[in-house]
């Protein structure tokens, strides 16, 4: 995608000098800083600490991690015990284990296999996400106006993204679609990083609380939903960021569509249902304290609740496929009841 | 209500020094201070530099510094003149403007006369919010958990509040009742102002984010929705703030009863539906940046959107009628259909 008028991905890997690197997505939007990591260790904590994150960008991420412990070291005993270390990082990211099982097994036939199947699952990652944008945009129309919650575009991905793939395929055919970014508190995931991509991309949008959504679709400001997912279960329920069922709620109140983009590997066949999936529950201070830059442009937290009262912060909810309009996946447009027969659960 | 474990009312007037009393609520939640105006013009600009919010408090207070007008003034030109300086204040808040008149017109038969009626309009607002906590409360069972949406608390009024009436209530008969405070993005009056009132007054409360409501009614967390109204048409529509809609869509999603608390001066015969009021939008800096308190406790103002991204901030929203179970009024439970027989529309 596009910053400063250059092309970027999200990750990248330069084997000629064993490198791994990456937008800060730590100092996103108010600095847009590269970062390079010249061996698996510090990939590998760059994963931990968020400095990169998304489900398709970590999983590339850790990919590149694994190849370059295939150049750093010989004995099969250290590359073990780098892949042990890497897949320590964020224990409950499925494509991080994934992608790491991949290139260890390439490995095996030699360091140059390794490498070639880290860029392989960056290529295929980028790939997925572009399909989905083709996809997606059958959708649109010239001057769609789509509303979207949290960030699933090209930042959480290699590239592309998820939900706002289609977004940027539209565009690049002339359609001019507007975007009602939701803020989307508590993180403002949608005011700092969905914005962000937006404008940089020259794509017309503006943020709004995520309050405001339901009065512009009773006004009939809303052509359709996109989301992304955290995971998909088997029957078609969504997990996804706190607010997604709000919208889905009110979406279908108005008969405004309501899409969830999403590549396979999001698609989880071994959940069956979404009661099945445990809501992370994080703590308060993301939603009583904020960061934002201050007047001489320092980044700073500021406490914006009252003090003394507490809150409570449940990071996701589930949305009953019964809400869902379609998926936008890279193998086309399905519906809940054709997630099995189209996905055979190996990814 | 309780502050530090001390009785106050929003706005008060001591007749002896002519003086007007008030809690500042431009420095809410992060410091309480008490402030006092020793002529109306003083009272006047408190009114419009929003130290005093609220309806029912903006209307109690403009009857305060009308009297203090005649306790000032002795030419009916001078007083005539002092009722339009206090009535140029907050030109759209139809409190303020029936305020100055009652007390204009009892003014006319002596300075006496004026203090008793603003004393009276202050009482009344107090009574009305008191008797709307009497009949909210018989909905409230014991442990009952409520959703609210902004502050439509005691500080909206001189006591007691409208949404918040029956929650005092029923906590001061030991029902022990657990209050989600929506944030109430943009501005945060649920953060700052419904949780500062919850907390003062030992009230068990969490806030939540604006996108978590959903969540919990999903769960069966949320037993009922209490909202305060800025105005209720006719019909029984009701303009309330931003993301009321919202809840009102989600909880009849969810069998939740929601419903909506103001005393008669709320009610608007002369607006025969939610399409006839005009929505304001504010300025989008309101939704970019937001204030709180720094690490040092100092007030800071900080931006928390992507440089370069514009909001949309629309302040208010409307919520059919059909959406709400029933209105909590001073006159007790009422139907939107039984609006127009209830009151005759002279307040």
């Amino acid at each position: 995608m596009i910053i400063d008028n250059q092309h970027y991905r999200t990750v990248w890997f330069s084997p000629q000098t064993n490198t791994v690197s990456m937008i800060n997505q730590v100092k996103l939007p108010f600095e847009f800083e590269l970062v390079h990591f010249k061996n698996y260790k510090a990939t590998a904590e760059a994963i931990r600490n968020m400095t990169i994150r998304g489900a398709g960008a970590i999983g590339a991420t850790a990919g590149f991690a694994m190849a370059q412990a295939f150049a750093e070291l010989s004995s099969e005993d250290d590359i073990a015990e780098a892949r042990s270390f890497i897949e320590a990082t964020r224990p409950t990211a499925v494509n991080l284990f994934v992608a790491t099982q991949k290139v260890f097994k390439a490995g095996q036939s030699g360091m140059k296999q390794a490498i070639e199947m880290a860029q392989l699952i960056a290529d295929d990652d980028a790939a997925a996400c572009k399909r989905i944008g083709e996809h997606g945009d059958a959708l649109i129309k010239s001057n769609s106006r789509i509303l979207t919650h949290c960030n699933a575009g090209w930042l959480a991905f290699v590239d592309y993204g998820s939900a706002l793939s289609p977004v940027y395929e539209a565009q690049s055919k002339g359609k001019h679609p507007f975007v009602y970014v939701d803020e989307t508190r508590p993180r403002g995931q949608g005011a700092r990083l969905t914005a962000f991509e937006l404008y940089q991309n020259k794509i017309e949008h503006r943020v709004i609380a995520d309050n405001a959504a339901a009065f512009y679709m009773a006004q009939g400001q809303v052509d359709m939903v996109i989301t992304g997912a955290d995971r998909i279960a088997a029957n078609g329920d969504v997990a996804n960021k706190i607010g997604t069922l709000e919208k889905a709620i009110i979406a279908k109140e108005f008969g405004i569509p309501f899409y969830v983009a999403a590549p396979e590997s999001t698609f989880d066949l071994s959940t069956a249902s979404g009661q099945d999936i445990q809501i992370e529950e994080r703590p308060d201070d993301e939603l009583l304290y904020h960061e934002g830059l201050d007047e001489n442009g320092e980044l700073r937290t500021i406490r914006m609740a009252s003090p003394g009262s507490r809150g409570l912060n449940p990071a996701f909810d589930v949305t009953p496929a019964k809400y869902i309009t379609a998926f936008i996946t890279d193998k086309g447009l399905i519906q809940p009841d054709e997630i099995k027969k189209t996905f055979n659960g190996e990814h």
